[in-house]
């Protein structure tokens, strides 16, 4: 068993991971570089097997390494010390029954999803803490047991409720390429890159275009400049200051293809309804009009109803 | 030559056709068919060649038939009894030099264009009549001597200043598969089109999809709705009914796939500007938002500029 962790730190995390995709796996990787015991719970047990069997490999810059874990399929979720749950927004329904077999005041949720639809599960107690966190990572899933990160930035986390020793963690599972921001207010946070993905996201499905493109044409720009408008203005946030945080992150993923106009292209479901769908919803409950964000929710449902036909 | 026209109504047109696309070609050969004397202008000296030394192909139902035509390049314009102007409403500009040399009293004009942009050129008097017409066959240019009749429906004429006698044009022009239609309100008539158009066009061209599949898919139904609503509402129009003229067009053309799809999938100019473009102007004069309009707008603008890079 690798001591590393204990050694530097004299601290070892039990953490359990959910889902096996590109950020779960991202995760499980950095954190076995760490040094902490991981285990990775998955939807399919084949999924769950093979990482078991094969090692989770892990291409990072010009390197791979190779991480042994456990893993097992959700069914058989137990007890961690932390718990991140690495699944989409739209999974976490299905998930819920299983979050509940292992709620303990012992434990520390930590979850990891775009948008803030999930926001509403954070009032469930029970646990010892709930912490939100970003991802500006990118990474991609090569197969069930390997990935490759595509993009270094940092992961922001915050206290939602309860009591989490995050400087503690902070130190602990930061390491090279792999930075940990605490923030001070979760909602700010989760609002600030919710209107980072509900401009960039939705377009770059729409018009098949690299991140970049939304810039750099003068009708995109538009387009995204007015969506921002309409988030900024209902989740009480400085548009200024946020517009000019959109422009900065499309031009640093400026050949990027996003998650949402990759899901588009493989027919998969998207995190809409999550971010945009939020938008609209909130936007529809408060009697404030937010029509580019309907459009572009409407469009991209429309996209992936016509994917499934 | 052909006496037929004159033979059957005692009369036989002299008519000029400003532009060689698939419209242009369309109504040569239905005016030829009905006896006429065409003369077709085009851009390109080439073509103008191609049509009169290889005489238009014009492929219908099963047939093939054939016409000889006199073409020339626009350049060398002379003065007709009606001059059909049947280019694209942003190919009108580069025009108007042509058409001012070869006013006549005697003459009417006939525009084609979709939108309702080009709506300001109407007020130029020194033309015995200005007529409007919208055109609802479907044709496709195969090359620049042949076309292709896609779809069968009908074209409305209406008077805009001057006098011209539409019954007698009625009865001359129309013939098997041509029927022509005389309306009373002008404004009415283009402003119905343009309904028709501001939804259909660019969704499809967005989405990259068929006509029908704006109808059979609910979430792009509902886009569809938004932007016929705004505008209706812009041009005075009853919206239910309105609606029901977009829903029977849709169904009737469900395989198609409209004309800006097409301009977009082909890197061409596409008619957004005289459509949508229009509509977003006349919103921005009068203070009514129409951001489902200018959604789209700017869509297909952006598109565009993707096309070209």
């Amino acid at each position: 068993m690798n001591e590393t962790a204990k050694e530097k730190w004299g601290y070892k995390m039990d953490v359990g991971i959910v889902g096996g995709g590109a950020i779960g796996l991202l995760f499980a990787s950095y954190l076995k570089r760490a040094g902490h015991m991981v285990t990775i719970y998955t939807k399919r047990a084949e999924q769950a097997m093979k990482l078991t069997g094969e090692g989770l490999v892990f291409h990072r810059g010009g390197s791979v390494e190779k991480y042994h874990v456990e893993a097992f399929p959700i069914e058989q979720i137990r007890e961690h010390e932390l718990l991140i749950i690495a699944v989409k927004q739209y999974q976490l329904e299905d998930l819920s029954p299983y979050l509940k077999s292992v709620k303990k005041p012992e434990s520390t949720l930590l979850y990891l999803q775009n948008g803030m639809g999930h926001v509403k599960g954070f009032k469930e107690n029970g646990w010892h803490a709930i912490v939100a966190g970003v991802v500006e990572h990118g990474a991609k899933r090569m197969s069930d047991h390997e990935i490759v990160q595509t993009g270094f930035g940092k992961t922001k986390i915050s206290l939602v409720t309860g009591q989490s020793d995050l400087h503690r963690w902070t130190a602990t599972l930061h390491n090279k390429g792999f930075p940990i921001e605490i923030k001070d207010n979760w909602h700010e946070m989760l609002s600030r890159k919710l209107v980072v993905n509900c401009a960039i996201n939705p377009l770059t499905a729409i018009f098949k275009v690299p991140n970049g493109e939304l810039l750099y044409n003068d009708h995109f720009q538009n387009l995204m400049k007015k969506i921002v408008k309409e988030a900024t203005f209902l989740l009480h946030l400085d548009e200024r200051e946020m517009w000019d945080e959109v422009v900065a992150v499309c031009k640093y993923t400026e050949q990027n293809r996003s998650s949402m106009l990759t899901d588009i292209e493989n027919n998969r479901k998207t995190e809409i309804e999550a971010i945009n769908g939020f938008l609209v919803e909130k936007g529809n409950e408060n009697n404030i009009p937010v029509p580019y964000n309907d459009f572009v929710y409407k469009s991209v449902s429309g996209m992936e109803q016509v994917g499934k036909a």
